[in-house]
């Protein structure tokens, strides 16, 4: 049980367990750590999806997913970023979820390092691990927008580093790795033959600026993405991933085995998410998040959190909270009791410097962030 | 890439596509080679799909599946097989393919060995090899039903070994273990402190005798199901293992980083599947294939084939083609050809003198079978 004993349990999840109990008892608490957006899934994927499904002719498809779908998705890499990828090169997949299993099985031979940046999201060493390899977390901090660069990825590199995950937005900061950055990311881990694992989940949260994928910078990497989050489907477990073309032939005979097919279901409902009038919808919900998040942004630091680097994106604010505790796990449970707020403590997120941090998320109503803020300023004592 | 190199495709893909040409240019082609059954998702289980869609709140489920979902699982063990089994070690996964992630990710470390049946299963020694683990191909034959036994386990055990998966209906033999083969295996493996994995997702389709599920002879049993096979909803991936108590912790953590949850809308549905009027239109089913399976036992040896044991369940026979050739898969090009009928080359199944045989699944209807049969009748020129 040597490497399930190195598989952490999330942190957030003891907190979550309890905010239950207490609501058992009639508590009211506010959920800021949810990492699932508040909005239903929109009407006509909705619509689309019972379609699916009425006639009861559920069956398999092929591996790779639906071909009208991952032609969708192929016209939503032209449109959005301006790049062209066949259709051949995109995977459907049982949720990102399932297209990190899909790529690093694929790519991780027995004690391969990958470099993932610190904070991050929990799930990527544990499947690193999964798949045989050694997770090396690289400390990422307000000078390069909590995001890696070339710099850090130098600083970290040995012999054994087979490739680098990123994820931009960045869960748990929400920040962007700029388009610099990124450009110099791809011609780096080109010259070492090593692979580029971006999670691009947070795409389409954006606020004011541009995401930018790694397929605008390469040819070589693996992009991974999602309908969760965006697209308001998390419950439908569908993602996707796009991979080079060299691993076509592979990821064909992975998916086979690990998944034989991504859900049907989904996958008919997910052909109605690319539809002008959906996108229009999406578009209403980016801007309440956005708005949600300038909410926040206003009123965290008259609450004594700093907010070091400002977030460009996703649903997350990781706000440094050390002026009131130097533990903000056990801060954290003190929200909880007291307050009857719930959010993410950082140690969920790495060990740099954890104890500094709390994740908000903005996955409720402005009404309830309100709320939330107004128990804080209770507790606290200030504003 | 050395992994990646030892996880073969699957020779029939080629077939089918192979079919598909023929069928795009006009040709009928006779399916015997696709391992889903024909009938469309019951209606109960479709009505309840449709209303966990309705509204758009198609949210993660908790990591280890819907409460009640669990429930009526652990409350199947208890009807069909006087197995009191608490809900707590059930989860629900996505697809048995999800549940096979689940428990070989949890349990394997670089090197270990894992015994399997030849021919079994084309997926487990590639998921074993995914999670690290070397596959140890055990030949199993018409003494022992096909089927692996303790001497046959014996054999092969070495001090790298550490577990069995075992299929029972077999895939692609539709043989049983029998209960005095499970009791002895059980106690094998726990004198060994070895896992068990039992595959059970055909369980359900078995023709005048009696299933046994592992968990009748060990607590510390894995055992594998599904709702793709017997409850008619590939489409829906979705599956379940039962977990031994000690590992109900670890689950949980694996099931939280592999999967985030199973299919939420998937799940809602299969609460609909227990339900003695879905049970009793699944009887119907059931009772259809084993009429088409009387039928092939019946006809295919006046063809020439030998069906060296006499499938009890599943919806396959495995016939021995050598009175017509020394090579099956090559054999099986020729049916497409020139009869236009599609089989599965023993190929895909193992190195167990696969060119012997053929595997018929009997997932069409009684019309297409007969069909089949007349064409490869005149084919060969017999009857």
């Amino acid at each position: 049980m040597k490497r399930l004993e190195k598989i952490q349990p999330f942190y957030v999840m003891e907190l979550l367990k309890r905010a239950k109990a207490l609501e058992q008892t009639g508590v009211d608490v506010v959920h800021m750590e949810i990492g699932e957006p508040d909005f239903p899934t929109p009407p006509e994927v909705v619509s689309a999806g019972m379609d699916a499904i009425a006639g009861g002719e559920v069956k398999y498809t092929s591996a790779a997913g639906l071909p009208a779908l991952r032609e969708s998705i192929a016209r939503f890499y032209a449109d959005r970023y301006g790049v062209e990828v066949s259709a051949r090169r995109i995977f459907v997949t049982p949720g990102a979820s399932g297209a990190f299993s899909l790529i690093l099985a694929g790519l991780l031979e027995h004690t391969d390092e990958v470099l993932l940046s610190d904070p991050g999201y929990p799930c990527y060493p544990n499947f690193v691990r999964l798949y045989g390899g050694e997770p090396v977390l690289v400390p990422v901090n307000v000078e390069s927008n909590f995001q890696l660069d070339v710099n850090s990825l130098s600083r970290h590199w040995t012999s054994k580093t087979r490739g680098v995950v990123m994820a931009s937005p960045s869960n748990p900061t929400g920040t962007l790795a700029d388009s610099t950055a990124m450009r110099e990311i791809a011609s780096f881990l080109d010259s070492r033959m090593a692979f580029w694992l971006s999670d691009e989940i947070y795409h389409g949260l954006v606020y004011g600026e541009q995401a930018h994928s790694a397929l605008e910078y390469s040819d070589h990497a693996f992009v991974v993405n999602s309908f969760s989050k965006y697209f308001g489907m998390t419950g439908w477990r569908l993602g996707w991933t796009v991979v080079p073309e060299t691993f076509v032939e592979a990821a064909e005979r992975l998916a086979q085995n690990l998944f034989i097919s991504a859900p049907t279901h989904s996958q008919m409902a997910a052909l109605a998410a690319f539809g002008p009038s959906n996108l229009a919808e999406l578009e209403r919900r980016r801007r309440e998040f956005e708005t949600r998040r300038d909410f926040l942004l206003k009123e965290l630091p008259g609450l004594g959190f700093e907010i070091p680097v400002q977030p460009q994106g996703a649903f997350y604010i990781y706000a440094d909270c050390s002026r009131w505790t130097e533990d903000s796990f056990a801060w954290a449970w003190q929200l909880l009791e007291k307050a009857h707020v719930a959010v993410t403590p950082g140690k969920d997120f790495g060990i740099n410097e954890p104890q500094r941090y709390l994740r908000f998320a903005y996955t409720a109503s402005m009404e309830r962030l309100a709320e939330g803020l107004s128990r804080m300023r209770t507790l606290l004592g200030v504003g």
